[in-house]
């Protein structure tokens, strides 16, 4: 069947289980097809084919609500609700999401990209619900990864007490992004291999009718274990404890283990936990096999090998680079630790995770923890090195104040995909940092202007013992310039100048820099000597050559690829009257106040103004009078 | 016995149990006398004299780590580590801190304030001795209420899966703060009623061999069940599930009970959860028959009655106003819905609960799951009010950002304790929050100047459906203008000017407006003419006033009760420098770049130089001329 022609999910409620099988395989070779152009997720899209054509057989989106944690599984869901046709756009400029939009469809009702929201917002949907009198089922699809993050488990504690009513699809394929870890992930292992829980309950209490009658204290135990058949090593014990029943293992490309057991849970009361075993990858082999995560998220890619699209990149991975210089530095220093939440092959940890097995860390999708954690091991003066990406840096902003900052502990934060990000969009752009973190006292706060510098930042923030140091970085590959042998400290708060000026200057850092050196190149030709200034230091600042530039009183524009609001212009504006320089001229360049969609980086950047040809302009509305001179 | 002799804590390692009692008496004496003269957190103290003792018995401080979840039950291991004779300085300007602190005590080995972080502390000073390979206790200490906290249950998923050496206290008081609510709450229950697991454990395996020799399948079930004693009703189960050894439960305030188990704990191999029951209040009676929180943390009171020494105040508590205001709302509006985590009684939400039963929700100290559940229910046409302090919204930067804001969603933030909060110090500061709300788009942020523009906050808030909203407060009371009979809305961002002038202009809100006014009448003594505008927006600022103040050119002051980096007084500098008002004379004052500790408000203000006083002598710096001329 034609893909594109699908305008709304009722096409699956007369289907036989023949044809849902036919479905999956048609559906299964768009993806494979098309996400071979594009990229995208295609491991857990390729993983919840059945599951996602079974909800929208049982249920009826979008009265009925079909919450995705995460989200990036959702391509099913959108083939299924009128979107096939879009697929050629997915992640591009002004193309289809990867993640839910409820600009983009009415049957999309939570927007996601962070994990482990799905079950706050269903409760809080499920809530109204019951309060409004109406009556849909609420479906929150979450997997077993997301389940680790303390807001999930914060929402279980909730849901379990209410009772409220509520389908929880525990989408579990044993791997999230990368392998899963963690004692729930124990939990489900065993469940796994325990076999139908609902079997067994009724060999069991067979199995109590033969206990011969005894009295006494022997007796009150025997009526307590015929009570409680439900705490059973086999059943789902864990989440029956927290107020689910538990369903499963379902077989998660099995229709009929899949409808049967969804009609089962709607005709229950109260919070039902289907436990949906699902294999990422699924039906495309290379993606199948894939054990480390590879095949989460990719690039293009060749079908028939599965090979990926090599695109020639100038250096190496700035993951790499960090994580690797780190790697160098733990062979002689003893206490560096690293932690990563859940991210060890996007943070590109396995180098060191297979030389000091003992000294990593993968606590799973829980930010909070890995945060605090490290705090704790620098109490002991211990070096950790936590590896995490701006965006999810956003969940333990109170852990880096309260617990980092305030007890002012030597924790080094590699702050990964800074800026922005590109095809994962708005959820994901790493552009808040700099505002969230700049007024947190006892914070170092750097960006190297490439990776040559960026090996020295990492070995300065290890030899760092004053208390916490963050440096920031972009997704994506250095520039490819020459990598010194020997590593050096930068001194902490100097800037350097990259090229001097007398008409104008700016001061920038990280991935603007080398549009400011193309701009001062073309202004130069203008007449125009511009001053451009390596701020690597966002906090603190250099405060002598701050002095210099605003005494000179050249024209100063900042330049950020970060928010503006409270961001590293404002440091400079702040500075700048702080000390009296009240008649200075100061202009800022960076990102407007709004949530910035996906697209690449470049395309993004030509939306909101950010480049050589936009720092140009400025610069000449900044210096009028040289400007007719020249 | 004197207890401002006890210098160390190995003083009670000989003691006998008699004068174990004997000591726990004296300390329950020492600090009913001693808070009812300073406040403080009278009833989790009383309910941790024995386990504090016999943890320091048990364990070698500080070799052995104790941590404080929480740290408000830290006063009883203050004493028994060489600082009672500090308790008259309890909470107080330069005296003793409510919570463990470093700088104090080596004995104090983490910092809290915050809830829910000794685990994942915990968990990095076991990997620090571990790969040290020393052999010291690793013994977080967590309340029943803090469990609940994601980054809790974080911590346990990771330390149940490495299985790491550590001894968890869970002090299980039933109520954290006020009466506990969750799932997990419902756990602990079943455990406290359920006796002793080991006797069951027993009892079972006796039962068990009773059972008749059976084929085929009934058999292997057989089997299975003999090989699961663990799994039982009456065992923790939910904590063995997470790979933790159960004990319990124990009686907290018998010590052959405490002893016996916390021996017992330290021969075990892996993690140990040691359930202790203990209650809130115990040996004074005012504080143990509570049963809503009100002895939770107290002012001073009369040892006799239990009353609390009433203070003078002006107006109603804010917490008050807020919630009363919105109760008033609910009557004709269906939609609104209130959230808090865990704080019904520091919220003042104890009306609105009562009258509006199931729309109200105490989520337990859970503020991220707070905050997406308020986005869930916005996205059903519900009208969420989460009444939510200052210093714990910072656990939910990334649900404001993630899931309310970018989603544009209409809930509405009450946020309480905003500015200087006093005695609870550095952890409880409310001074963050402009700075890490003001650069997250769609957001509307304001803080009235008195409780009557207060209501009027509120409705505005409630009636404004254009996305999230947030109103800072303070803690404390009102100023005690006359309320409005009838509510008004407040156009959203706009000022007003309460005072006019000619030679500067103070741009201030909220509490600081009462010292501008002040420093603006002492001003005109000296003959200058000082404007004073009461911002009470700070997203989005009045812009056609800002333009008016800056073509006028007089010299502006900001300030505000809040972190200057960032803050309102950045964003007047950013609007600024926009707009090319280059020449702008803007100071600003606020509070500098470091965390504020104990206090009261008015001794920390003065210490920061935030006064009328420190105004007056800013704005004659600023205005030099017409400060000769007068």
């Amino acid at each position: 069947m034609d893909l594109t022609k699908i305008d709304h999910p009722r096409v699956v409620k007369n289907m036989s289980i023949l044809e849902l099988k036919q479905l999956s395989a048609e559906i299964r070779r768009f993806l494979i097809e098309k996400l071979s152009k594009t990229g995208g997720h295609i491991g857990p899209n390729l993983g919840v084919v059945e599951l996602t054509i079974a909800l929208h057989r049982e249920f009826d989106s979008p009265k009925d609500k079909l919450i995705w944690d995460v989200g990036h599984q959702s391509y099913v869901h959108k083939i299924l609700t009128g979107r096939a046709a879009e697929f050629d756009t997915l992640r591009q400029y002004k193309g289809l999401s990867g993640f839910p939009k409820r600009s983009e469809s009415e049957h999309d009702v939570w927007e996601t990209g962070h994990s482990s929201t799905s079950l706050s917002a269903a409760m809080g949907m499920a809530i109204a619900r019951d309060l409004k009198g109406t009556d849909e089922y609420i479906v929150p699809i979450i997997g077993d990864g997301a389940l680790t993050g303390g807001m999930a488990l914060e929402a279980l504690n909730h849901i379990g007490h209410e009772k409220t009513d509520m389908i929880v699809i525990l989408n579990d394929n044993e791997m999230s992004i990368a392998p899963n870890v963690g004692a729930l992930h124990n939990i489900l292992g065993r469940l796994r291999t325990a076999g139908k829980y609902q079997w067994v309950k009724d060999e069991l209490e067979l199995l109590l009718k033969r206990i011969p009658a005894v009295g006494g204290k022997l007796a009150a135990t025997a009526e307590r274990l015929k009570d409680s058949l439900k705490y059973l090593l086999v059943s789902g014990v864990f989440f029956e404890e927290l107020g689910f029943t538990y369903l499963g293992p379902v077989d998660g490309h099995d229709f009929e283990d899949l409808l049967e057991n969804l009609r089962y849970a709607k005709k229950m009361k109260g919070p039902v936990l289907v436990h949906v075993i699902t294999k990422k990858g699924k039906g495309y082999s290379p993606a199948e096999n894939d054990k480390v995560g590879t095949w989460h998220g990719t690039g293009p890619y060749k079908i028939e090998t599965g090979a990926f699209v090599k695109t020639k990149e100038a250096g190496p991975s700035w993951s790499a680079l960090v994580s690797e210089t780190v790697r160098r530095l733990a062979r002689t220093d003893p206490r560096i630790v690293a932690i990563t939440p859940a991210m060890p092959v996007g943070s590109k940890l396995e180098g060191f995770a297979s030389e000091f097995p003992d000294r990593m860390f993968d606590v799973g999708i829980a930010e909070q923890h890995a945060t605090t954690l490290a705090a704790g091991l620098a109490t002991q003066g211990m070096k950790p090195f936590l590896a995490i990406y701006s965006t999810f840096l956003q969940r333990a902003y109170d852990q880096v104040v309260h617990d980092v900052c305030r007890q002012n502990l030597n924790v080094f934060f590699a702050i990964d995909r800074a800026g922005l990000v590109g095809a994962d969009g708005e959820t994901h752009q790493g552009v808040f940092d700099i505002a969230f973190l700049r007024h947190v006292p006892n914070l170092v706060l750097m960006m190297p202007k490439d990776e040559n510098e960026g090996q020295h930042m990492v070995y300065t923030a290890i030899r760092y013992d004053d208390g916490p140091i963050a440096m920031r970085f972009p997704r994506g590959n250095g520039l490819g310039v020459p990598l010194d042998e020997e590593l050096k400290e930068i001194p902490i708060g100097t800037w350097e100048v990259l090229r001097d000026g007398c008409d104008a200057a700016i001061l920038t850092f990280g991935t603007t820099i080398s549009m400011a050196l193309k701009a001062a190149d073309e202004l130069a030709k203008d007449g125009l000597s511009v001053k451009v200034v390596n701020a690597r230091f966002l906090k603190p600042m250099d405060e002598a050559m701050l002095h210099e530039l605003l005494e000179s009183r050249l024209p100063i524009l900042t330049v950020e690829e970060a928010v503006l609001q409270g961001g590293f212009g404002s440091a400079v504006l702040e500075f700048a009257h702080d000390h009296g320089y009240h008649g200075a001229v100061i202009e800022r360049m960076g990102i407007p106040d709004r949530f910035i969609e996906h697209g690449s980086v470049s395309e993004l950047l030509h939306e909101i103004g950010l480049t050589s040809t936009h720092i140009i302009d400025r610069i000449k509305t900044m210096v009028p009078r040289k400007q007719k001179r020249a």
